[in-house]
């Protein structure tokens, strides 16, 4: 490599809230030589119940935050924002734009032999079909079967990862992927890496787990080396922003990224258009 | 009465979802004169899980939305906002704001004969101490025990109002309170009343359930009638606003009001301080 093919840039990565910290955890591992600058829209999140449309205009919001500290690509670790807002920021924005949809697809239909793959998410995950989608434009004849999980992010933000009633509803939002002879099953919004010894109890050891956020990070890896825009630099410098800082939130984030995390800024009142403006 | 008493403005309730129909449930019920003008902020929700600061700034937006609706009080029917936002919101508005926490207090309190109450609600309301604190000011040698509940929201908009999980979840939130030898309970969170069935069974019948929403319009009609400033219009219109459209409105809405709503107008990017800026 040439000193001409880096790219001394940080890495933008942002989140309806501090579930992406588990694609900044993989992205420490595989590049660790880069930068990351994360945004976790904990003022406004979940993201997984609300519109389309409103979940594209946030993610416009940060996407445009992070370009104005000169990321050189963005990973959207959100799996909602990635399934209704992605092709909206690739169109808006100038730099690459990284989701969690088509990596996580490809995982899944690498470990699918026979193509029958299971979906689990959010409403607006789910129920934009982006992962159904993903899969059947790479194979037509796969099967998926895609089930929206609501109550996953709030008992695991509650910690409940091995509770009774997170046993029983977890159950049962299940079933019916459970009899759908699975082979892998898409964990399709970011806090359910946490549930996987649960789901993986339930679904039984011949479905194979995928985690789209660590594959968002591989492809983002694969993205600047094609680029010619990894950076040389050793001592990497990482940010961290929030919109608000919740309750619970070192617990909560450290369960994510699996260290502590390093300082973290809240976002100042003018950082953001809608704060800046609205007080201006 | 004479007209020169009469206000024939309408009165403004906002709540950081649709929870708050509860209240204007009450609020027509009470006052069938009346006309009522509805904020739901289901854009940002919850607020329960967020920052007093942050609860605080959204409260003072939607209230300044009210306030350009003309308006002639407010009622904050969300409990997070009444517990670390009212005496923000009292002090910049010229109008009256009435909270949940003073109604709630008061009609707990007419419940307990020997002063033993109990709280549950968000980790914001029940972290403020604003319940106890109203509770003491009144009774300082009342026994109060608080305890955050923060998965009942989301299992409630799940409609699980008889779910197992529900149940168990129940069961170890109100272990401490059952134990406690209370008189009355405060259903502090809007959501909470859809729960009181299940709740009532746990706690058993000598446990007064108290509904600070209810309370909270029955004192809007009292302040009114105090100040002169009833409607005297016998056709009021009602004007429903929401920042989002979220999933199973109608049904969600349905259970809160106790009938279908009228015609909700999502609110224009250009009606509220921090859209309209950052889109201008």
């Amino acid at each position: 490599m040439t000193t001409a093919s880096h790219d001394p840039r940080p890495i933008g990565v942002f989140d309806s809230g501090i579930g992406g910290l588990t694609a900044v955890r993989e992205l420490f591992r595989v590049l660790p030589g880069e930068g990351v600058i994360y945004f976790g829209d904990t003022a406004r999140l979940p993201y997984g119940s609300k519109s389309s449309e409103t979940v594209t205009r946030f993610s416009l919001e940060i996407a445009r935050f992070l370009v104005k500290q000169d990321v050189k690509c963005i990973v959207v670790a959100c799996n909602t924002s990635s399934s209704v807002a992605l092709e909206t920021l690739e169109r808006r924005l100038d730099i690459p734009v990284v989701g969690v949809i088509e990596p996580g697809a490809e995982a899944a239909l690498a470990a699918s032999r026979h193509g029958r793959i299971g979906v689990i998410g959010t409403y607006g995950t789910v129920g934009s079909g982006a992962y159904t989608q993903a899969i059947q434009r790479h194979r037509p004849d796969a099967t998926v079967i895609a089930h929206a999980c609501p109550l996953f992010v709030p008992l695991v933000e509650e910690g409940l990862l091995d509770h009774a009633a997170t046993r029983t509803i977890a159950e049962e939002y299940l079933a019916e992927l459970k009899a759908g002879g699975l082979e892998s099953l898409i964990l399709g919004c970011t806090h359910y890496p946490l549930l996987a010894p649960l789901i993986g109890s339930i679904m039984g050891p011949q479905v194979t787990l995928v985690d789209p956020g660590a594959e968002a990070a591989r492809a983002t890896a694969r993205l600047l080396e094609q680029r010619g825009q990894l950076s040389a630099g050793p001592q990497p410098e990482h940010r961290f922003f929030l919109s608000d800082q919740p309750r619970h939130f070192h617990r909560i984030a450290r369960a994510f990224l699996g260290r502590d995390l390093p300082a973290v800024r809240l976002v100042d009142q003018t950082d953001l258009p809608w704060f800046e403006r609205a007080h201006a």
